[in-house]
């Protein structure tokens, strides 16, 4: 396969670098196509495993902004991957990129800069795996880099401060986190690879952690990793996103594609203090007119974000479905309604509201200034799967392990309901009433 | 195929049987065996094609009990039935047959009432259709009655009284609606069968009314009836349960197999006046533990019903998923849960709870009187295909259609949102505030 | 008294006025100082009854903005007016005085639009009575023009349109709304009165309609119009709000005063993507850290508008509370509060929100700009008795009688949940679903 | 006055009691009457002081059943009293009595168990002071023994486990706690009041507590307990509620009275697994038909327990209204409501309901089995001042200080919601989420 030769080469090229090269800040287009990862639905189980048909090399990185000592940390991982991993190419947005590149010992990727809702070209045909430091809104913009692309690599997320509910990694962990994904799936597909032999340029930040040594052929074959763990994916469905202009016009991204949302996309009257009039189509038939703040149609994975403040129930992330959760409707009976993925939803801001505008948001993110009458917002769940039955869609999420329960199930998801969203907290003074 | 033989001979039959005969009960054991029918997606829809292999001819009629009018009802639409299909048997409910057999001139099959909580005998092997006169209500006890099945015959169910969120069709349409489904996917198979030359024994109601001519062959191979027009299935996902008693026996039914519901099913504090405890697990692990009036675990179809008036939200009945919705729960932040209909639910009335008892109702059936600490209610979302891929579970609800809208898909659920339930009703004087 | 010597001459002026001066807008300072209406409590009753010390004579109309038709209703409502009832003046505000003034052949008095968030100077001490036509929008808007005021005139609203919530007078019932209005307790106070022999200058409209004609001495005395009915009163509590710039400086209004609300006070993230976080205070105790879209407090008249919106129960007007609602809370705990309104509520936009801005709004305009932390919003119910036990403050609002049923207590409110919120609104296919 | 004469002498007849009378149980007939503790409203506050003409001697001790460990404390808290104060009588409810009066060295008053839903006689006239030891179902159950009586003592609660909503004190700050109330306002009155000189009979328990110190002329006289300190009362408003059976005769107590509820009136399907039909009046008027599992009314106490569970909002205590929640309902726009509590509200279960019953109960109580079609519920808050404007009606419940603020106002009612209700309880991993 291509992409596996051009693996074996690229180390080789890396140790030539000068540290003048090194400090450097590439474009992505120089970096080797991206190495895909497949998923495997497991017995009895609603998590995938993760497999490599051969390493991963091209790994973007994303933190969260302006938050006191976050920099160190992306310093300390990238650099960490570099060395244990001579492989690895690093990948960082172009702030960071600006931001870091000259305290690093090696070259970062990164891109330009698009304008308006356009995602970074080249990205998603680059990267193999996202790895995020921030919280649940760090993760939101690094899969909004991949808003225009059916498929997403796997996402690695640091919970830095906080634990999200998106995200589930703490920071600390970052070393076996690592391998174990890097890993994952390997026991089959790595034994037929062969490894450079690797001399590390820098020093180890830790020389005694096995983690901190750099991989070789001998670390695959072995035991120590347990080479036939895999990590395990939660695919989270996006919604496939058009909005369109009064005229016509897509607004939210190029005239070609869709945008795809990992929460959900919102219509509000934003800073106008006004009820907006908000026409709402299930399948192509009119189901209601919404006299509202705003309406929201979220994934079963934003049912505990916006919807969740707005009186959504909360639906598992592996419900096929999309969420219509009106934000605070002028009505007594909006009920929140689920609906089948497979079913298009029209948001329709209609004539009724001569001389008003909404602003419409996806994953948080404002797409465009207020828009007037005629603006119509269409929305249906992606396909996961493509025609041969594989896996494709989704943002495929690496999901946290319980030390020593690696084989037991562990649902993250209804640990994070109970430690994070405080469902159904008990009534009483059993903390701290004295 | 052995059914297809016994059709033919049945009707035959029927002439032969005297006045006597003909006011007689029969057991459905005599009946022949069932003529399944199968449902095939169409393309770009949500609902299912209705086929018959061979006509149907054991029709199941139940009725709405302790409503004036109905008998009559009944009596007039077996009549038809009868006299219209006459390859056609009708089976009532014991109580009804001792009702109405008299005033009938053709032979009614019945069964005998089953002990406690099991479903009658024989009568899932035997029911090619299930015709119900009633509301939900009707629908949901003629559902029950197959609630040791993992197959339902297709159901048609006509309104009496106010129109109903299950049912949807209007009784003065009973003869259109009853060739339709009689009719549904024959064009091909039913091209190939043989039909006696039938002369009625009884008068017709109204000879002039084409749907009450006799149905021959000829009636068949016309275009008169739309011959390739097909009725329209919605396949309601059903929940498996099982429910044990502190002992670990089941008491919802026999040893051997689950019971199935329509719509929910409830752990209730019923006349007890007190708060009780439910423990929930989820995939066999621990979610929480509510205190609470009683847990609902719903189907989609039940997020109409119980869970709607909980505060539940609305979840189409194509969406895979199951419900949990608290009764008057004592939290600030028991949110309902929409989760995957293959990940089981349990709820235990765990020991906390010694001296007290609650509740368990099936679609708004008792199942027993109350249970003590240790029951547990295990629930899981039936499968609606088999392992060959073909549509085999579920209650196939047939949906009406619109008159001269047969082709456009006309989407009933949105209807009955906006009809029945005055899904967002909108504010103001509009209707008759003078 | 001042004002009875300054009532009988006032129209008497009038008659001297040449069309020239009738055309004119004049400033509200010219005119008689206000007529204060008091209220008495009826027994065994909720409502309050309207008394004139003396007739009312300025007369504050308002209309709802960009409506068309409605300038044509403003017409023949002043020309009636000032044709019926001689001696009363027909105040406007600005905009309107300026588009209508020349159609009319009467002065009418208006003020300089104020500057910010001040209202119009001298209005609250020159107006007798408040007319609206519009909806509730334009019952707001005049409400806040007295929203510096602790005493607000009694407000008489027409709907143009649909009913709204606030008012519920019909516009073709406004000759004998007003003319109950206009001799309102006037069976004691008015028969002391004498009034000029009156020789109407303009032709009316319908001479046979007893209600066109002057007004007269007679028709005080006699029965005709029943002299001794009151209008009845709905005393509707407001807010007394402080807005306070992260520097302490009030920003609602001018240094000296409180703001009233009607509705409520809404704090709000506007245009910003982001969630806010606001600190709430009950009676100057910490009582919660809301994170959420924004935070209401509202009045039980508000407890219709947006709070219900938000998810606030309905609290009867008349129940002396204060309602704080929170809008789209991150949260599954914080279930809306009803509070005394007696105690203080503060919102405090504290300096976790750093970089970030909040809008405030009161009763539905946004009194100013993004303000960014430090900001506090400060309420408190407002009295509506005065030391003596007097009603003297809220808005007091003239409820609508039925027809014949005068004596029987009518509560418009009950009927307002029922024919405009459709509250409760049943199930089924009653209204037209064929 | 009477009463401080009997004081005066009452302590004087225990001293010559025998060992054998004190064993003894007697009849609360044979007690001196009651002293009437007068409230008064503290500057800027909305909480009470209580104040007592004289000592209260009376003290009515109710206690959780069926706890275990229980009984031992109430043995040590009558015995502290009896030794400490030894002018106190001590009343017990005739179970309690009748197990505990043998370990006792003092003799109990105690009273007959009525029949049926009536209140125990004598006990409101006899009754002084009521302590509780429990959590808030021994708080529900001591004020329904005076659920006939226009004025109900005040209360005093100690929590046994957890804290519970509507008593804070802990059992262990039960010496200190009783000495506050007991002394509360004494500083004027208990000036002019003889002491006998005080030997006590049984050894004391702690001998160096100032607490266990019996009480003489000289402690009240001097500044060690804060002479002028007075305990802090919430006036907690109850409910008037007349059941009427479908013939008209009351059904919740004899002929002549109302029954008073601390939390609220619950009509409910109970074990009948169908919708019930409440037809909802106010203040006379038809408000809606309500289709539902039941209905509440509510007082604000209240409005944190079932209505809560119910959907309802958080209403202050001293917010004078009714909530009326319904359980359940049939529908999406039946939105709880807050009504003024001098407004009647009136359920009645009519006559569609035919063929079924429904369960009416008080403050948790079943009031009586089924009750058929025609039944009325009719609830109306109740007077707490009299004609004379001193405060008389409500559960005067004595609310807990915070130690070294006794001057600042401590809203127990914010600190319940958070610490209880967990109220807004935010989201993160912040306890415990290692
Ligand atoms: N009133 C509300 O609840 C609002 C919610 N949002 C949500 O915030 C998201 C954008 O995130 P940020 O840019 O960080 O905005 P932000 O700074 O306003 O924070 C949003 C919060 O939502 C959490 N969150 C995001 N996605 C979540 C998910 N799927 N499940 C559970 N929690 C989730 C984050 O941890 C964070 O606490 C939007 O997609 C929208 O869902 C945005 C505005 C208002
Ligand atoms: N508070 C409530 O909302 C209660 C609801 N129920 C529901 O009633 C069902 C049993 O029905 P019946 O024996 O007729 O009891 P019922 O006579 O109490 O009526 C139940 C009502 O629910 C409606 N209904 C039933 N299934 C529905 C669905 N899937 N979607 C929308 N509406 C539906 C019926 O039309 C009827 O109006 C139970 O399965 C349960 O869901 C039962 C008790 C209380
Ligand atoms: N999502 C929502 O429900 C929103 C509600 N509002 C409300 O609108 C009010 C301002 O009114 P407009 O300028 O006309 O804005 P608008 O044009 O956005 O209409 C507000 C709607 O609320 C109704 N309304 C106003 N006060 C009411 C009351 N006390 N009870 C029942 N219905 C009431 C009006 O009839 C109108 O239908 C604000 O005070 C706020 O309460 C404002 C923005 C959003
Ligand atoms: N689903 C629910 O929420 C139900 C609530 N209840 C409530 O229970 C009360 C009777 O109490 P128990 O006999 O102890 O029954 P119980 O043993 O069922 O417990 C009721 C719970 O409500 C709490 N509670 C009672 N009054 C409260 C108040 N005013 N504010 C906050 N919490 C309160 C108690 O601490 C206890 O946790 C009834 O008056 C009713 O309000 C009764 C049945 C069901």
């Amino acid at each position: 396969m291509k992409s596996l030769v051009r693996c074996r080469i690229l180390p080789w090229r890396r140790h030539f670098s000068t540290t003048a090269r090194r400090r450097v800040t590439r474009s992505i287009e120089e970096l080797p196509d991206r190495v895909k990862a497949s998923y495997v639905q497991r017995p009895s189980n609603t998590l995938l495993s993760l497999h490599w048909p051969s390493p991963p090399r091209n790994i973007l990185i994303t933190k969260k902004k302006r938050t006191p000592g976050i920099t160190e940390s992306l310093i300390e991982y990238s650099t960490h991957l570099s060395t244990t991993y001579p492989s690895i190419n690093i990948i960082l947005d172009p702030d960071s990129a600006a931001e870091i590149h000259e305290q690093l010992s090696f070259p970062v990727y990164t891109w330009q800069k698009p304008s308006g809702n356009a995602s970074p070209q080249y990205l998603p045909d680059k990267t193999d795996l996202v790895c995020t430091l921030g919280g649940d809104g760090t993760i939101l913009r690094a899969s909004s880099l991949f808003a225009h692309s059916a498929t997403v690599p796997p996402v690695l997320s640091f919970a830095m401060g906080t634990i999200g509910f998106l995200g589930e990694w703490k920071f600390k962990e970052y070393k076996r986190a690592f391998r174990e994904v890097y890993m994952s799936g390997a026991a089959d597909t790595y034994a037929k690879l062969e490894f450079p032999d690797h001399q590390p340029s820098i020093p180890l930040t830790s020389p005694d952690d096995p983690l901190d040594k750099p991989l070789s052929y001998a670390d695959i074959r072995g035991k120590a990793m347990g080479s036939n763990r895999t990590a395990r994916i939660l695919l989270r469905n996006r919604l496939k996103v058009g909005v369109f202009s009064p005229t016509g016009q897509r607004i939210d991204a190029l005239p070609a594609g869709d945008t795809y949302a990992l929460n959900e996309v919102i219509v509000h009257r934003g800073s106008s203090p006004h009820l907006k009039i908000i026409d709402v189509f299930i399948g192509g038939r009119f189901l209601t007119e919404g006299v509202a703040d705003g309406m929201i149609i979220s994934s079963p994975t934003g049912s505990t974000a916006y919807s969740l403040s707005s009186g959504g129930s909360i639906v598992h992330p592996l419900v096929p479905s999309l969420l219509l959760t009106p934000i605070c409707p002028r009505s007594l009976s909006f009920r929140p309604l689920v609906l089948p993925a497979e079913i298009p939803i029209t948001l329709r801001f209609g004539d009724k509201n001569r001389g008003h505008e909404v602003e419409v948001s996806i994953d948080g993110k404002r797409i465009s200034d207020g828009i007037g009458p005629g603006m119509e917002v269409r929305v249906l769940g992606e396909d996961v799967k493509n025609e041969a039955g594989e896996w494709c869609g989704g943002v495929p999420s690496i999901v946290r392990g319980v030390d020593g329960l690696e084989d037991r199930e562990d649902d993250h998801w209804v640990g994070g309901l109970n430690a994070l969203l405080k469902f159904n907290y008990p009534f009483g003074d059993q903390d701290g009433n004295p």
